[in-house]
This record gives C-alpha cells, sequence and structure tokens, in this order.
C-alpha cells in the first residue's frame, strides 16, 4: 500500500500522526497541492473529492479521509489501540474526537481559509468571518482547558485518535494562525505538552 | 437507556434515523432548545459541549454525539449493519460519511446559521457567507449526481450510516433553507426518492 501526502496540509498529518503511533512503515507520496496535483483527472480516479490523504492499496483501489484510513489501518494492525477496545470506550472517543474535529479543528480550518492570502485565489473569503472563527477556536480550547482538569488525554486516562485531532488542530493553528496556547490554561498547556512530547507529534 | 432528544434538530434527527432503522425502541425526552434547556446546568452534566442528542445509560452515564451513540448501539445490535462488515467496508461507510457530514451537511448548517433569524441573537452571524455556503452545499449536490450514476447508495450497494447522513442533510436543507433537489439531478433525485421512501426517513 501507499499513502499520497501532502506534508504541510492538516488532514495528512492527522493521518501521519496516527501512522507514526502505530508504529507502521507505509510508503509515501507526495502531491503538490500549491500546483493543483490533487485536482487532475489522474489524481480525482484515486480520490473524486480532490482531498488527501488517499491510501492505496495493492490491489489500486483508494480510500480517502484521514478517519477512513486510519480506522482501515487500527482494524488490520489493533495494537496500540487508538480507537476504542470495547463499544462504550469506542463511543467515548468517537465523541471526543469528533468535538475535537467539529469544534475546534473546525473552526481553526475555517480561520485559515478565510483569511489566508494562499486562498484568495481559490475561494471567496470573507475575512470577518474568518476572524470570528479564530475567536470560536480559542473559546473551544478554553473550554477543553475545563474538561481536562479531570484526566490525562481528552478522552479519558490514556491518548487515543482523540488526542491526535486535537494537537493535528493546535498545530495548524499555530502554523497559519500564529495560534498560541495561553499559558493561564494550565490543564490544556500540561496536555500539549505531553503529546507534544511523543515522537509522533513530528511526524 | 433513554435518548435525550430535540425533534427539528438535525444531528437528533440523524440518530433517530438510525435508531428507526435498527428497529430499537428507546425511550426519548424532548429538550427544549429554543428556551435553552440543553444549556442549563443540570443538563451540562450530562453533555458538557450542550448538543443534542445523548444518549442516558442505565448507570446515569452519557454519550453525546449522534454518531457516537449510533455507533454504541450497533455494537450492541449488531444487525442490521449500517456502519460496514469488515474493515474495507467499514472504510468506505466511514469515507463516505464524512464526505457527506463534512462538504454537504456542514454547509448547510453554516448556511443556516449565518442566516436565519433564529440564530441571530445567540451567534454574530454574516448573512454574505451564510449565502456562499449555500451554494457551496448546491455544487456538492451536482458532485454526489454524478457519484451515484454507478451505485445505489451512497457508500455502495446497500444502504448505510452514509445514506443517513446525506439525508439528514438534505431534510434539513429542505426545512430551513428552501434547498430543493434540482430533478435535472436524476440519480440524486433517484437516491433521495429510495431513502424517503422508507419508514425511517419520517424518525
Amino acid at each position: 500500500m501507499k499513502i499520497y501526502d501532502a506534508t504541510l496540509a492538516p488532514n495528512p498529518r492527522r493521518l501521519r500522526i496516527f501512522v507514526a503511533e502505530k508504529g507502521l512503515n507505509i510508503p509515501n507520496e507526495q502531491v503538490d497541492i500549491f500546483a493543483g496535483k490533487n485536482r487532475t483527472p489522474e489524481f480525482l480516479k484515486k480520490n473524486p473529492a480532490g482531498g488527501l490523504p488517499v491510501l492505496e492499496l495493492d490491489d489500486g483501489t483508494c480510500i480517502a479521509e484521514s478517519v477512513a484510513i486510519a480506522r482501515y489501518l487500527e482494524a488490520l494492525n489493533p495494537e496500540p489501540n487508538l480507537f476504542g477496545r470495547n463499544p462504550r470506550e469506542q463511543a467515548d472517543i468517537e465523541m471526543w474526537s469528533r468535538r475535537m474535529e467539529l469544534s475546534l479543528f473546525g473552526p481553526i480550518g475555517r480561520a485559515f481559509q478565510n483569511t489566508n492570502p494562499m486562498f484568495a485565489t481559490r475561494i471567496k473569503q470573507f475575512q470577518d468571518y474568518g476572524a470570528a472563527q479564530l475567536e470560536t477556536a480559542k473559546r473551544q480550547l478554553e473550554w477543553l482547558d475545563g474538561q481536562l482538569a479531570s484526566k490525562e488525554f481528552i478522552a479519558g486516562s490514556r491518548y487515543t485518535m482523540a488526542d491526535i485531532h486535537a494537537l493535528t488542530a493546535i498545530i495548524f493553528g499555530q502554523q497559519t494562525l500564529d495560534l498560541r496556547l495561553d499559558p493561564a490554561l494550565k490543564n490544556l498547556t500540561r496536555w500539549h505538552q505531553s503529546v507534544s512530547g511523543r515522537p509522533s507529534a513530528k511526524a
């Protein structure tokens, strides 16, 4: 199998962190998204939605969407477990993954797309909306700090896919929006130092 | 167990359709979101994010987020299967569920929140952004029509969670944004008539 990747983009990073945590070695091919190589007819055969990452299997078929690929890889390589070992833990990890993706990564991504000059020629930008989304993301981080008062990781007592979602969002915010974690958010800072110290954080 | 529900909101509807497809009977308690009853200290103990639906278990603990609850219920009640029977099918259903949620439901929800008077007192609205999001949703429906040329359901040859995501998004668009499916989108129209004819569509 092979992963089509783009180093700077957040969705491929989410998968790279996951693959690193699993200890897997999967060949990787860079796709130049700045040159639109993910929108060519050839690439759209692999993923008609045009996004990255994409996992190409040995039979030539493809799976797109970072979390779909991650679930597939976890089914083939159960340990270390990142999606939950029983129905209740699976539900808690999914709940927290959704909160991190929909309410933290989402606003950060929309702030980036609506304010960054890179997107000015690709989409109609709404600068004021983008600025408001950044504030929404900051409020979500404050909320998350409170939630982390009673637990070590996002979904509970161990590192899971939910931490990968949160870390991916924060890295993307730091890289593109100069989003800084307020040191006054002590629980969030403690969590962030912990997960950033794992080798996978540099994937 | 008990589900905290809100009839008109889309996330609870996604779970109701799922529960109906599974043939489950789970007691249901309405929460008046218009009166902010999902933001009371008591409710925030059940779901600190304040959203609906929430599944309360017999031990008093809760699971929030429609898809987390649906996965939990599928683990306890495997048939009829809606999340996939093997790793590849699970990945395909997740891929298509994400496309439908992130690229169809997302724009419809943001169009609603940024244009509907109901939200004028709850969030800062960006009317132009909301209007643009509605156009994004319409383009996504055109894309989906092309994708449905070669298959009966969203993720392939059978009804799955991905269909529930798409139908929930379209129902919400129809109810709140007067989103109409263009009859020229013949594949989409055929799919929509098929899934709308299932008893679960009225859940």
